[in-house]
């Protein structure tokens, strides 16, 4: 009797052994917050792939599309990227990030703005308004204030623009072109600024995640915290006084509505407020370059960054890179970031090289290209054909190369330095042209006319390389 | 007689079992240092708490009281904040930390010494002093020592200062005036200068945590790192040496005591080592700032933070705002924190706004408030009336608000950054004043007056608002 | 029946509990990257110990010897230290490294050349080359690069120099000398410079760890990622469409060899690249100080640290202390690390004190000292004698204090700050002798005679003790 009972002792043995078992694996192999953050700046990278968004989210007046933070590529690059699409005559809605953030316009156009703290509204708006409180106003200068509408600086962004957007900064950006405004941008989560967790995040002053696709997200196991409104928390009697105004007001600003994070805008639209042209602009900082006005208020945040007349590097056969960093647009000295605009003739090549001080994180914006990227390991982490709207990280020191298409090629990096410099494997300023010739030879073991080829068959190209015709080979 | 016996082998598995299970769960659970570290720097909170010291270290001339620097919102911040009391009469042993801390003086006066490396002693005492070795002294400037003690210059503290000590830097505090003197400091542990890891520690060359405390620390499962004697682990054959002193010296010096980290002084005090009057300071700064003196060593370390002439934010309504930056006080410059001092009237608001580049660490001195703070989740997670000894943390970015309420409300709040940048929600210097009409309405869906009202009803203010009254809204 | 078969089974049960109770421990004792990544950064050390190399990389033409960068000294003070042994007429080959790095040269001599991107080619080796390419070629300025080789400056090293190798930089060593030059490097991998994770790592651009040391690695569970070729991984057609030359030359370079990271030089060696001599280039230093090339192409690398003339820290009985730090060696800025050597007569002491704003890596030159560290515990983590070629880290604010033995004792000290402060506790400039006797009477509980003694004994020394004689104590 003993022994017939025995088995049925050992299989309750046995299942609270797998039990136990199951419990100790889940909670050790579970792709857990602490897990994430243990990988977190984990560049062990196996394999890079050219990414598209993998989250998406629908708003009134657009799309927010998001890149999976969590791939080991951006976790090892601590940065997140995403793509804004804008309707024409809608409006993001005003936000802040805890990180800088950099911004390409791959199309269309549209204002931004920003609220700089402790900078002055020198700007109107050419509507007239009515004051709603005439005669109950304290105020003295209602008059003027009552004809224009006073604000900071509006800026026009168009297609091939690189935008700045620092952190903690409330920004909007509203489509008044006829196309979708498309922006692609990357936040620098490891960046200095960040005092909070390497995680990317917006505060909505307006809007918000729309709830539908929270849910989404819940049922995918993400966070919930994102794309938050952080003005629906607060007690609308407490905002109420804050603001001195009614506190029926509060509660409609504080309602939950589906619009999400674009919202369509009411009636003939907010042309209105568009800034009068750059020139102006130009001029009257001139005028008023002094103190913080100077070093912060006035500074420039946008740069055009598809002029071939202004290229850092040209070449006839080859193609061009425009370089925006910390020299030219000043306010990316206190972003740490910089990016670089390459535009590849069929064919073409960048040459094989590394980036000393920065991530890359290149966005496909035309074309085709074979790209090759060598890793810590030694080993090829990327090689395949990356197609217009791919994304992908280069990390800082991995020797990459892209050799263009039959049609071309064009990306946008982004770099996580402000004065990000390249190592060129090939061409004028190429490691291998600082080296004695016999340094080569005995590091190949290669003949000294092979050393010499391997110096000098290139030297007068710098970065780009033309295709390969037969005559110089 | 198997059967009978097989309950008994079945209790004893079953004690294996949970034996096992525990010593696991332990294992993983545990707020061990693995999990804190990993922990560290989320910010993930969903309640933040105004809390009070959780530990007490009991001296023989004051008490140190610490708050739990495991809590979620000090480990988000990377901050230790601790409260000294020195009792008259009384010195606080000289020691120092691997990060830079901020301390505000809330209450009473004493004398701050601090060992700056590589700088002169320039400063005397008063009190005459018999050579104890006349005679068999090699020096030939005896004469000069023995009459007056030469040591670095002491600093003058009084409540309402803000003083600031660097990392690494070696001080000491003795409290010469009739009262208790209360100190509340916060460390930046997460400071560029902080080498080791995110811990607060203090190294004391006379002195430590007596014995008594820290076995109840440990009963706690705490480490007992945190105010250690550095000097008495020594070798005494080799400090004999290293001072030239006889070896029975050092044994005393090195001998255990349960005086703690703050001692009684013997006899008459030490009012003899009272500094001059400020103004002879000043004067002598003048005359000396040039090299390393100037940059280092003559660099003011406090500041007072309660003048209402030096307000920096003043409303006559609503109270006022006192700020030391790095602007203001050099030495913040290296150490990259700051502080803000806030008197509310009763009932008066200080603007929901958030910080761009700092969290904030509030230490409420007087009065009571309601606080709100809304986080990264798009919750509340601070909503309550916080007290006189309060302490919380608003992490940077985090949107607070606080109202006063009937008798007032005085704060002090630490900086992790030296210039911090504050972005208020309403006023003067607003985000929603910095935006065009259009975005306003089309945000919140709000009329043109309405929005007309967000922006300017309160124009007139900046940080502080006074309570509403009827006739204003 | 039942009787005796239940000790099997609880045999066989307790045999199950012991498998899964090894399974579980292993797994979360494991040396693994998750584990090694928490235990980063911790500076709670029990226990220092100065430690030989414990990994030996044999090269045809050298030894590269590893310090274990996983031991706990090493990962709290974010360093990696290996010791590079080059054969004469032997050539380290060109590789770069993601973290700065700083070498002392123990022995010997040699040529080092780094590849700055963007500097241009302005020294020649005197060799004549003839163009393997003429008449084929595009190029105008054929006639002069056929005559001589264009290349960026060689540095002359020598027994006793620090050099600072940056972040990123390609650099190749040479020993044209007639011992083996030994050179000891610290890598700051937790520096600003690095961003992938704390890991040692070097890119080759030829050569790499050889198969035989990677199998053993692997065996041992270690990771292959140390010494990697990034070139051998790319397309052979890729890299020759690239550098415009024949695939089958591309085939070659790319071949594994098994000559390792050092190989040995081909007939007669590299003797014509020898640099000119020094005053040559300090006067080509001076007249080209101008734009770019000032700030970065021409900036020293190198630094002579023993030169008894130069000594920052003299004693005619103790001995002397070289300095070089971001003051004297411009790049140290940029790396924010420095080195001290210290030269200490026979019984000699360094007194004890502490880093304010460093850890110190410390290698042993010459000779045999007692070196006392006390931690952050209270604790003496370090009391033994340390020899010729072994290394100890004494982390940020740790105290020490070094006796050299009979013979007298050398060290070099790899600092992690470009302007590492140090406090002594003996001596002119001590956290003692800034402090009033009063607040040493009633620290220590001694007279204010012994107070006198502890400032004043040793008040004609800085950092450097003589060994006590009778006559002074």
């Amino acid at each position: 009797m003993a022994i017939t009972k025995k088995p049925l002792l050992l299989l309750i043995i046995l299942a609270y052994f797998l039990i136990i078992s199951v419990v100790v694996a889940q909670r050790e192999t579970s792709p857990s917050q602490q897990t994430r953050l243990q990988e977190a700046r984990q560049c062990r990278l196996q394999r890079l792939t050219a990414t598209q968004p993998n989250q998406r989210i629908q708003s009134e007046g657009g799309v927010t599309e998001l890149w999976n933070e969590f791939e080991d590529q951006f976790q090892c690059a601590g940065v997140a990227a995403m793509r804004n699409i804008i309707q024409p005559n809608s409006l993001s809605l005003p936000n802040f990030s805890p990180s800088p953030r950099l911004v390409y316009i791959e199309q269309g156009q549209g204002l931004l703005g920003l609220s700089h703290p402790g900078c002055a509204e020198t700007y109107h708006s050419g509507q007239q308004y009515k004051s709603p409180r005439e005669g109950s106003s304290p105020r003295g200068q209602q008059g003027q204030q009552s004809q224009r509408d006073q604000h900071q600086k509006v800026h026009r962004i168009r297609r091939g623009d690189i935008v700045a957007l620092p952190a903690g900064v409330a920004h909007w950006c509203y489509n008044d072109g006829n196309e979708q405004l498309v922006a692609v941008s990357v936040s620098d989560l490891n960046n200095n600024a960040n005092q909070l967790e390497q995680k990317l995040r917006s505060f909505y002053l307006a809007g918000g995640q729309p709830q539908k696709s929270m849910q989404i997200q819940q049922q995918q196991g993400q966070h919930r915290e994102t794309f938050q409104n952080i003005f629906r928390a607060f007690d609308e009697n407490l905002m109420a006084e804050a603001f001195n105004i009614p506190v029926d007001v509060v509660r409609r600003m504080q309602q939950e509505d589906e619009r999400g994070l674009i919202v369509r805008v009411k009636g003939e639209g907010m042309r209105m407020i568009r800034p009068e042209e750059e020139e102006e602009y130009e001029q009257s900082y001139q005028s008023r370059r002094n103190g913080l006005d100077e070093v912060y208020c006035n500074m420039q945040i946008r740069q055009y960054l598809d002029n071939p007349k202004e290229a850092d590097v040209y070449s006839r056969q080859a193609g061009r890179l425009n370089i925006v960093n910390s020299q030219k647009l000043r306010i990316l000295n206190y972003m740490d970031m910089s990016a670089e605009k390459g535009n590849l003739y069929p064919n073409a090549m960048h040459t094989p090289h590394w980036t000393l001080n920065a991530h890359s994180i290149v966005y496909v914006t035309r074309g085709e290209a074979h790209v090759q990227v060598v890793g810590s390991n030694g080993q090829r982490v990327l090689d395949e054909r990356v197609n217009q709207g791919n994304l992908f990280v280069v990390p800082q020191h991995f020797v990459s190369t892209i050799r263009a298409g039959d049609n071309g090629f064009e990306y946008v990096a982004f770099k996580t330095s402000g004065q990000p410099m390249k190592s060129p494997l090939v061409g004028y300023t190429s490691a291998f042209k600082a080296m004695p010739i016999q340094v080569l030879t005995n590091s190949f073991q290669i003949s000294s006319q092979e050393a010499q080829s391997l110096k000098y068959n290139r030297e007068h190209h710098t970065m780009l390389l033309p295709p390969r015709t037969g005559s110089s080979s």
